[in-house]
This record gives C-alpha cells, structure tokens and sequence, in this order.
C-alpha cells in the first residue's frame, strides 16, 4: 500500500491525528520495568497496548534507542512488531548523507526495521534524499521548520526574500514525484505552519512542540491540516509517555491520549466537519 | 587533553593529514574474513594495523555500522578499542536534534563509544549544536560545504549577499568559545573551500571528496590547512579500505594510504614549509 494512503486510512478509521513518540528514556522508565530483561520495549508494549486505538502513527526517537546500547536493534526491531500494522511507524533520526551512505540508513530504517516513513535532514540536498524517495509504500518527512529556537539560527534566514524553510518546502514539493514527501513543521510557529499549508496543499505535515514544548493545540490542527482536515500528523512525546513516571503509566498514558485526541477532534469539527 | 591539540599533536607526530574513512561495507568485506564473527571488525583491524602510522584520524561512517543490525554497538565500540590512543577519531553520523535529544547522541558517541569528535548537522541551530560542545575535549565537525551534488540545492543559496554556507562558518566562529568546532568542507569545491579557510583560519577543516569523489588533491592541501600547514583533516574512505578488494587488502591500503600521505606532504613542503 501507498504510504500516502496508509496515513489516511488509519487517520480515518482511528479518527485521529495523534502521533505518539516513543521517545523511551532508560532513566524514566517507572520502577516495576526495571528489572526486565529489556526495560524500553516493555515499556513501549504496554504504551502501544494502552493507545494504539487512539493514535495515526508512533514515532520512534532513534537517539534513545541508540544511547541504550547492544539492545539498540532488537529494541527498535521489537518494538515495530508490537505495533499493530495498520498504524503509520516513523523513524526519527533525521538521517542525511551522501547518496552511498544515505543507501545504508534506508536497508535498517525500512529494510530490516521496516518503518514506514523516515524524518530527513535537507541540508544536503536532493541527492540525499533521493534514496529514501525510491518507493512510495515508505514516505518521508524532511526538515522544514523546527520547533526548537535553534530554527532562527538558519532557517528563518531570508534568500532571496523567502526564508530557508521556505526554499526547502517548495523544494520537497518539486521533488514530490512519487507522493510520498511529508515536512517537519514545530507547532510553536503557527503562523509559518499556516503559511506552509498554503503552499505544501496536500503534504502530510509531521507536526511536533505540542506538549513539553508548549505549542498552541487549536492552530496546530487548524493550520495543520489540509481543508479535508486530515494529513496533520501531531506528535507528542513526554507529554503522554511520562504523564504518570508511576506503575500506573499504561493508564495515564491512555487518558492523556485520549484528552489530546478529543481535543483535536473538537478543534477538527469547529473547522473542517460539516 | 582538549581535542584541538590533540589533533596538532597526531598531525605533527604521524606528518600526516591523512584520515581515513572506515566506511566498512559488509558487502565489500574481502573473502577471506567473511567467515569471521565479525567480518567488519577483523576487516577494521586489517585496515587499522596497517595504517595507524600514517594518518592523523579514522573516521567511522556510522550508517555502515548501523545497517549491519545487531553487532553495531559492539563493532564500533572495539573498533575504537584497536586504534592507538594518540589517534583522532571521528563518529561520522551527521546528527542534529533538539536538546534533549542531542544529548542522548553525546551520551552514545562521547561517552559510550568515546570518539573524540563527531559531524554534526546545522541546520536545526545552536541549541541541537550545544550539547556537543559541553567538554573541550571532545570537538564536533559542522557540515559547511558538502562534497556532494545536492550542495547546490540550499548550501548554496544566496542569503543575503552570502551563501547559506558561510552563514553556517561565520556562526560556527561565534559559537566556538571552547575552540572545539571545525567544518565539513567537501574538496569538491576548491575555491569555496580557500574562501571559509580564510574565515576560519584556526578551525579544524574536515575534508572528504578526494579520492572516489575526484576532488584536486593540491588545491585540497593548499586551501585547506592553516599558515602552518596544517589542521586540514582530508578524508579518504573507498580510495583506500578498498584498493585491493582482494585478500591483500592491508598491504595494499598502507600503500595507498602511503601514497596519500607523502603527495600531501609534498604539496604542503611546496606552499608551507621553510
């Protein structure tokens, strides 16, 4: 199936535009875990077991899988297998090299771990992404504008009286051949995330900041989304996975889910449902 | 011992500005070592034993290591373990993310694994830079100006009167407080390559592209290292691990690795030395 499809199927059948991140921190995980054999992927099974009705996709942070150590690979392997199949996996290490290298990151993102989509830096260009663009039953999201302050540094540089992030959307949206490029846009810039659905009409937008870092739910969805209301994909971390740090984790994080996926539904209705 | 001296000191000691890049393909292991627990380690020693007294750094193209699943953590760890401790090396991995997960990316590469530098991507700003540069002791690489083809696509962009890329040089100066920062320069790009040397006239200058990318080995040397001579690191990966490809690959890589060295120090005694 068409990765483009796959998000807006399980969008439409799980009613949702949530996106929880998986970002698992060895340190975090509550006591009773601890002493598992592998402490990350029982806590990732039992978050999975407690939203997976309630999400569009799960996205993992590669960097907490990587600072774990020799578990690294069965952990992220495992843990897409918990993941039921309908349901849109990202991989989030926001890869970008050289064509010959960049071929490696794609045989483990979705060869051998078999994630759906990838999160890509632009920085080097289309060569760099083109690997990952190879076939459109796997999708993209590249870097366009993050939710972090750093994005001032060289994002909103202007060029030629458009800022960076702009010339990399407008880019993504020439390289689209394949229908399978989605952005990176922070939920803390409303105004550009507006501006960008403007021009990316039908992209999927991956959408972090909502959460910890305190982006605005209500211009998130509104601006997020396409004028069906879909293809916003709003991921939020610790803002669900840490909402307890206790036993009860599991049903913590399920009432968080479903509080943020409500709430976008709401904001949904008031916008785009007739 | 903070990391730029360490570089001056392996640089003067070896007379060399040769690194190698132990890009270390599973699929281009020679037959001989195939059989072995870990193809990719015993071909890493090979290269290392051969070589360690010709080159100032080896660099490890993460992405090869990763894409051979299970054994990655382990490869790189005892890797690192069998190069002489005077020796530079670099985490090529070209990360860059939000704090708090840069931090995990340090955690991995500085602290488990124990490279002395890593490349890191600028494109998300200062903050996903930072936690890079917490310990002077260990220097980061900061992608300015990459040897690829897809450089053109925003590297180059005009902004402002300047290239993107000198943007990211004249950045990396201000945040370089602790004197652990240099550049990705690709020798690709002779004449951008004299122009950031004569911004950052003291900052290391990571250098790949010669070699299978056909970058010009004179202008490399004479554009790329400081008034002394030196602090240009020039990356050669294919040229090198795999100028054989047959079971005489050691002896065969020191010869090229050989070659390398003394053209360089040739072109350096034409343009810098008394």
């Amino acid at each position: 199936m068409k990765f483009i499809q796959k998000l807006a199927a399980i969008q439409k059948k799980n009613n949702s535009l949530l996106c929880i991140g998986l970002d698992t921190d060895t340190a975090k995980i509550p006591a009773r875990l601890r002493g598992a054999s592998n402490p990350q992927l029982e806590f990732n099974r039992h978050i999975i077991e407690s939203t997976s009705d309630l999400v569009c996709a799960y996205k993992l942070n590669l960097a907490f899988y990587e600072s774990a150590g020799t578990q690294c690979y069965e952990t992220v392997r495992r843990t897409l297998e918990l993941i039921p199949p309908e349901i849109v996996t990202i991989g989030d290490g926001k890869r970008g090299d050289i064509g010959n290298t960049a071929e490696h990151y794609v045989k483990i993102l979705f060869g051998d771990w078999k994630f759906d989509a990838a999160t890509v830096n632009p920085y080097m260009g289309k060569d760099s992404v083109d690997p990952f663009l190879q076939s459109d039953e796997h999708g993209i999201f590249l870097l366009a504008l993050t939710s972090n302050q750093g994005a001032k540094d060289f994002q909103y540089l202007p060029c030629g009286g458009k800022p960076l992030y702009e010339h990399v959307v407008r880019r993504a949206k020439k390289w689209n051949t394949k229908n399978n490029i989605g952005l990176v846009v922070g939920a803390t810039h409303p105004r550009e995330l507006q501006r960008i659905r403007s021009i990316a009409r039908e992209m999927p937008l991956l959408i972090p900041g909502v959460g910890a870092q305190q982006g605005d739910l209500e211009k998130t969805v509104r601006y997020g989304c396409t004028k069906r209301g879909d293809l916003a994909i709003v991921n939020v971390s610790r803002g669900i996975i840490y909402a307890s740090g206790e036993n009860d984790f599991g049903r913590v994080s399920r009432t968080a889910a479903q509080t943020y996926r409500d709430q976008m539904n709401v904001i949904r209705g008031k916008y785009f449902m007739k």
